[in-house]
């Protein structure tokens, strides 16, 4: 049985989790969550779970909740909640399923803890993945992906030796907007935008596939977990999102994971790794059903986010951080109606030219950037 | 260093396992070779690799040669030649690449003297897989599939576990025919049959691509190289000959080996398992060159070979030696114009269901169908 701690149960990853350890009593226990702003299904989640400790945001929904838990729930708040949430003493794996750079606290504090990460939120990796993957190192964590393109390569490098790599080679779908020019991407609605072609998704990384910065920083992230420099890192545009990503080998051998767009398959490898268990779906790949599979060379002008993330990633130091922190407050900003689909990338390629970077950064210089930075993108919006 | 026998020289497979030696020569070292009709090839490869033991096929071939190889090679000749190479005392590892089921008893005679197999010669798993399989299993010796498709999947299988194996997947280019209905078939020429659309290999394997039977034999050789039911065995058309053959596990992922059409590779990792070395060619896998993947279900009844495999193969016993042994004769009238292309699938169906079946068929019981099969299939053509 394996207990299982999760930051961000009420979003896209975390209720997709639920579904995986609800398929797998007899395998998985909810040990501990956290969850955002919707409560109600916080409330629902706890009561069908019964986990031993709950962390909420807010003073204000700790009063609220508190007395409508089950009794075995203690419930926390704040940042140290989170951070109590990940360290819980019964638990064996962390799921971090947050969205943005709140996660990276409390996944240093799981890895001191000796527990293993399942890592979905992949801006803790951007803003600090030296610090994150030394101290995985120094504790002998493993830092198991999540993302199905970072699924996909660690399952592609399962039983081979990582210094015969030659490439990894990401796919991406090119987001809402891959059928569109850089001209026609001029005054697109925050409806349109979250129209994702293929997968079910938070809004956050909606947004992050219609500007392809999810994919940068998906490049980064495999940077980090795969110890891979980015000169050996590649994009592919892959429209049907079947192919979740290769490795290519020295050889000139290519190993691929493919699948149907369901993120609960590499969700429940990261909770099953090494082993692999039942589908928690019915639902199979079958080739012929689908035809075709089509492959286009990625546009770095097309796609300026990833031209952005390539660039921060090889500068390196504080330089991803400011990426993921102005591109965080950005696609808030649009969200919000405040910027336009075209000024998120403006404004992150302000933030990088005004920066000057710090080569190997403490956590505490980070943090500090990341604060920085998002006055910044604030004070230059208005 | 890893010392080589070779049976098959000079044909496609031989050919490009020298040039994977010749690649390699501070880790690979040519110790014997067996080679068919084509004498001159044969003593140009000899003088290059000076391997300490020769096999030709005849006597005459035998007098032929013996006083034009240098002083370090000893020529033999006949099936204990073949034998001989294939038991040299110095040598690792086999590369079967004869054709046929002529390949059985060298393969056996290096089983039982503890060599790892490198196989290529499918009709040996094909005809005799229960023996094959038990006598390698009996002296702890390994089956490295060369195929490129059986060698997709054991690079598919890497690191993981067998019992979590749902589906083995092998993709099929179609062959010669691919776009032509069974009416168009009537009549074809030889000089049609041999033009193969993406892989550069030898007669009989490019007319076995063409009726299909060549997928059969794979669907067959992957049973018994992977222990997997036929059941559990599919096959997809995919013509671009990219991804060489997938398998997909229980929590429905599917894991596939791509890579350019070249035989060197697959044969280049046999020799090199479980390490992977620099690529032979500079040729990369681009997938945005390359642009499409289309993959179409499988018609049955338009490839008839392939539903007589299946058959064949869950019945077991003696019938896939039937199936091999009229297909190899069907195929060399074929190619010497004594029959039509659709009549080499007639007299394979007429020869399966005249045969009574043996259950566990004795090595001399498959070698005694095997040469009545053939006597048979002489007899109805005439």
């Amino acid at each position: 049985m394996k207990h299982i701690s999760l930051l961000g149960a009420t979003g896209s990853i975390g209720t997709q989790t639920l579904d995986v350890i609800r398929k797998h009593p007899e395998h998985f226990t909810l040990e501990s969550m956290s969850v955002g702003k919707n409560i109600e299904l916080a409330l629902q989640q706890v009561h069908e779970f019964i986990p031993a400790l709950l962390s909420v945001q807010t003073k204000e929904d700790y009063d609220k909740l508190i007395h409508k838990v089950p009794n075995k729930t203690r419930v926390v708040f704040g940042t140290e909640g989170l951070e109590e949430v990940a360290t819980a003493p019964k638990s064996d794996i962390l799921v971090n399923a947050v969205l943005g750079s709140v996660g990276l606290s409390p996944t240093l504090a799981a890895i001191k803890a000796g527990k293993t990460i399942a890592i979905a939120n992949k801006e803790t990796l951007v803003t600090a993945g030296h610090i994150v993957t030394e101290e995985a190192r120094r504790y002998n964590v493993s830092l198991i992906p999540v993302d199905s393109e970072h699924s996909a390569i660690f399952q592609a490098l399962n039983g081979e030796n990582i210094k015969e790599v030659d490439r990894l080679i990401l796919t991406a779908s090119g987001g809402s907007f891959r059928e569109r020019s850089r001209d026609e991407l001029e005054g697109v609605t925050v409806r349109e935008a979250l129209n994702h072609p293929n997968w079910s998704m938070g809004a956050k990384i909606t947004i992050d596939s219609a500007t392809m910065m999810n994919k940068g920083l998906e490049v980064i992230e495999a940077h980090w977990l795969f110890n891979i420099p980015y000169e050996q890192i590649d994009v592919v545009l892959h429209k049907e999102s079947i192919i979740h990503s290769m490795v290519e080998y020295i050889d000139g051998s290519v190993i691929a994971q493919l699948g149907t767009p369901d993120m609960r398959v590499p969700i429940q490898y990261a909770l099953t790794y090494p082993k692999r268990f039942e589908s928690i779906t019915n639902e199979r790949l079958h080739l012929w059903e689908i035809g075709l599979l089509h492959f286009t060379k990625l546009d770095m002008e097309r796609f300026r986010c990833i031209k952005f993330a390539y660039e921060a990633g090889k500068v390196g130091g504080t330089m991803p951080t400011v990426l993921n922190a102005a591109n965080e407050i950005a696609v808030a900003c649009f969200l919000e109606g405040r910027l336009s689909f075209l000024e998120i990338e403006h404004v992150i390629e302000q933030a990088l030219e005004s920066h000057t970077v710090i080569k190997k950064p403490t956590l505490e210089e980070i943090i500090k950037v990341d604060a920085e930075t998002r006055a910044f993108i604030h004070s230059t919006i208005k």
